[in-house]
């Protein structure tokens, strides 16, 4: 089988997650190639090296340019934080390297549309790590919506609540600054638009809100949000709303997603991972109510590589199936979703906090032609 | 103990849960007067004739004008379609009647405001029928969040799905019918608005959209929204998330309420409508997550009225509470909400519609503005 | 319509809810009688002169015989500690009296089967309050089982946990003394058994076991079981489990049943009361998991008597359906659960008393051979 | 880092599960060794082979005795079907190899004792695969009790439902064999009495049934049984209850576990494996309910090998933290649950086997004395 060769910029929680799916994604399914740990990056030397040996690399470098002067790096997988994506993306596709870069892909549409570009020209594999997409329950509600299950889509709801920012005394580091790229939009609202229009299709408009509940912290001003909202249009006349928090007491990483058409409903709640609600409107009355489906059928997405039905996955398990998929289909492609769907992305949540900014509607479109990109 | 004479405006389902309240609150609880159910009226001389001995009323009335005439009808209950709301309250008032009157108040913020205006001129106790405060869960969300529960309000969310429209061969009725108040934003969204601002405080500006999925029933024009959304902004600051729909596949009847503050977080789901979260940021670490409280200990709201805790009890159980506060402090007063209440939730309704209908930001005291109401 | 006069013993908790349902039953649904609630006794004069008054009652006694002598008391309804029953029963029955009595029917076998024979022999109505039979979701198992939902039950596993006894400061009274009939296994489990064999059928042979953590209160021997569980061979041949615990902390009156069958399973929780878990063998495989039916649709036992679905009924909602049957088919009948059924139980109860002392399998028609009864 | 040699006996569902975690619990978390994986048996060479290459061993043989010979293999893993385990681990430990054999250890009670026997004079580590003590809201629950949030333990239930079984259709294999070991006694109780007896302590006798509802398969008789239930005694007095059952339509692999004690109950349930719920006897009366304990934050057991609290993991973190503790430990030890646990879970599964043929209780120190054992 032949080999391709990883190269991880980044060793924080991200590296960690993607070195544990380079390693558990051969040994839980069949893939066309399997996958070595060539080297990691990262300026800590102290920490870096000590990564390289936890997840199993075979050499580190304190300097990312490295990973694309290898010949053995096939992949350039992209693990840092949102404001230095851009950038090694476009000098890895720039060295002929497929690139995986994780979410968001940019700190702007217009340098995320940038990206997109580089990637297309040079002609390489490219993709971006909404990882929840591969939740097998999130495939699922997926594909059940493909195939009619709910009908036509009305109405889509999505919610993502952590407590990361609550604790005032949380010092100030690139998670509070707006150049950095981490807002709550685009850290936790990307999700959600990726399988929001996934499943429902194009956002053309928005009207967002956001609040800094703690303006200041470690003496600098915070500039990003700490949460937001928004109510949705799509392109084929849903309505939706997302609402992201980094506010929210004892929520620690509970996201649902919820659609309702006119046959049916679908709702996925994250801390039930592998359980999906169904709503059949075409059910016999008598069973009214909703299925709880055990996302880990045989017949399910993913489900085959993984546990009998009843065991469950976790988290982990949305690393192993992206990156296996991407691995699979390496090198012919397509991988997606790509950077395309990346910058798609990333102009709904400019549209968002241009809304919250100016206080009024926002047509997607609208952020696609300021940077100079045609809808 | 002395009796309070009611009279009923309407027959259909909420005259029936009226009834049932007045009927089991002496049972469940002392009150300071006993209540007879004196005349009920409706157009349907059949269907209010049968009404009136099944729910136990001494006689029945063709014409609701009959409620006023009698000397021992002491509160004029409304319990008709919306759009006939405003013109009872204000005769029932002159008439120098005690009124309760079911949400919404009015078709409008200005006949609201002109029912309270009325109801405050002519001196009289006046209610709102926004019973779902009294549901013991949600009155103990309130009390807590008053004690200091979650410290400052950050973050609200309120959603009520239902599927009373999915079905396209429903025929056309008032509830289809603008003028007739039967807006989804005023039936649904009141409650949820009214217990918003119970436990919030006042919404200064509102963000709203809104959809018709079903245009046409039996040949007529839909003049109402199926479903609706809201981005609120409160007086406060914090942000709120409201979404109310009339199409949601299988969700019969499911609100739920969620308020993030900066030391907790308290949720309500009313398919569990005995039980509240809470997660308490002081909580000690190693029991992070969030508790739910059984919210019929005998501590709580309401408790001590009705069952021993673990036992439940149901939708009527929010009438019996609310119409046995009104009769225990009649005919003292205060009762609350009252018709100012429904008028504030009534000017939020119509801010949501507005801003629907403009595509921009409407701020409440706008709605209020316009209907010559100083804010 | 005719009116039924109805006597209650006793002026508690139980009376309560009894007096609850005889005053809401009239107005939720229609009877072939309207009930008035004649007279009540007690021992203490100013509590129950006090209930009386609450309950709506036009007269009160201390001595519960003057039930027996009142021309206009159609039916004595029993609600007093469980070592009193069969004495009243029997006493009721005697005068021509229906009769209905709380759970457990007795403190024994013997005494449960003598009033049975005592109510056959006057020839009068006769019920005992297994009220959760009808809970809309209890009901509505039993009529999937019956429909064959499950197909052949297999096996059958109930649990009733409540706290009640946990506090070893609470005081020695009736409740843990045996003669006086307050074993957990007969206050709790007969409620299981009665729902069990309704569903699956009459129970063969049992093997208990029993603890009192708390052996003495108020420096007197507790003779009660604190806690107990058996093994249950149906006649069918399916197994059960059953557990009744009052020590189980933070558990207020949380029941579950379920059932499995050889193509299906349901199951019920108490703390969801409105809801009902089906597992159905020949659903499609791709939703592989179980409806949540939310018990309350219209074509569901009792839900037209109640609130549109999604509402939820309460604990009191048993007693109304219970009661309501009962008058609905008075004075013809019949009436179910009966006082043969409530020997039945007992004998069940007494079975596993006897196992667990004994430390043996017990044949159910054992107990009743011992009590001089042909099983 | 020292390297460990692993081979690996059997090649199906469970050595896929061991492969995994050996892989995975060096990214995961520190490790006092590296494990390589050396060489796996199996009979099917086609089967074998290719299970190695995914797995990723170096080598594969058809005969397992083959692992003893290999001087670089250090631990041997048994992961063959039940009446396998005892006569591979025997050798095994003979030839010095330390062993990890998966559960349940042996086909009866004296076979298990004899492995047990044998590690100890050959003075091997030895473990046996409870991998769900590792779940980590199982290790959660423990430490609690050890820590003494419940007090003192009175109750304690355990079940584990499966569907394996319902199919009549399914052939004749090992599993439906009693000289294989494939009893669902062993197969899901040795789970639940190893998991009771670990947070209880040990088990005095039991008085069980069991059930086969398909007798014949293949034109075979199946000699185990379907489904199984005891009551137990616990040395400490405490109640137990089990339930196993592998013919529960649409329980894929639903176990759940409660203790109650006299200050608090703890209740796992599988199907939502990161939470725990914990009802506190002494938290404030006005918060009256259970907490759900989102069983991931970092001061709980492996949480911080993990992701952040909120994400979750699945089945496979059990194997990982059970074989990355004894990975860990190697080669000093204690290895636990070792052989000896192993042979006590056998003992007691073997009295409810005795127990059901003889219908009677039976003493686990009976078990034990009938094998020669000392209990």
């Amino acid at each position: 089988m032949p080999e391709v060769g990883i190269g991880i910029a980044g060793y924080g929680m991200m590296a960690k997650a993607h070195a544990y799916a380079y390693t558990v994604a051969p040994v839980m399914r069949s893939l066309g190639c399997r996958p070595r740990l060539r080297l990691i990056s990262g300026r800590d030397r102290d920490k870096v090296s000590r990564a390289a040996a936890a997840y199993g690399f075979e050499a580190w470098t304190a300097d990312w340019h490295d990973l694309l002067d290898r010949r053995d790096v096939d992949i350039v997988d992209i693990c840092t934080p949102p404001g230095t994506h851009a950038e090694i993306a476009e000098a890895a596709a720039a060295a002929g390297k497929a690139v995986i870069c994780e979410k968001p892909l940019a700190v702007s549409f217009a340098q995320a549309a940038a990206a997109a570009e580089a990637v297309r020209q040079a002609g390489v594999l490219n993709a971006v790590g909404f990882n929840y997409r591969r939740l097998p329950a999130v495939s699922l509600m997926k594909r059940m919506i493909d195939e009619g299950g709910v009908g036509s889509v009305r109405l889509l709801r999505a919610v993502w609540l952590s407590d990361e920012f609550v604790d005032p005394a949380i010092p100030f580091d690139w998670r509070f600054d707006r150049s950095m790229g981490g807002t709550t939009i685009a850290d936790l609202g990307s999700h959600l638009i990726d399988m929001a229009t996934w499943m429902a299709g194009g956002i053309a408009e928005v009207s967002g809100q956001s609040a800094t509940f703690v303006p200041r912290r470690s003496n600098q001003a915070v500039t990003v949000d700490d949460a937001s909202s928004a109510l949705v249009r799509f392109e084929s006349g849903a309505l939706g709303v997302f609402e992201m928090a980094r506010m929210a007491v004892r929520r620690p990483c509970d996201f649902t997603i919820e659609v309702n058409g006119d046959r049916g409903t679908l709702a996925f709640a994250y801390p039930r991972l592998n359980e999906l609600l169904y709503g059949e409107g075409a059910d016999r009355p008598g069973l009214y109510g909703m299925r709880t489906i055990r996302a880990e059928h045989e017949s399910h997405p993913y489900a085959r590589n993984w546990w009998p039905v009843g065991q469950g996955v976790g988290y982990g398990a949305t690393f192993v199936n992206h990156l296996g998929d991407l691995l699979d289909r390496y090198p012919e492609g397509p991988w997606e979703p790509d950077f395309a769907q990346g910058a798609s992305v990333q102009a709904v949540c400019e549209a968002i906090e241009r809304s919250a900014a100016e206080r009024r509607w926002v047509a997607v479109s609208e952020v696609m032609a300021g940077a100079g990109i045609r809808p």
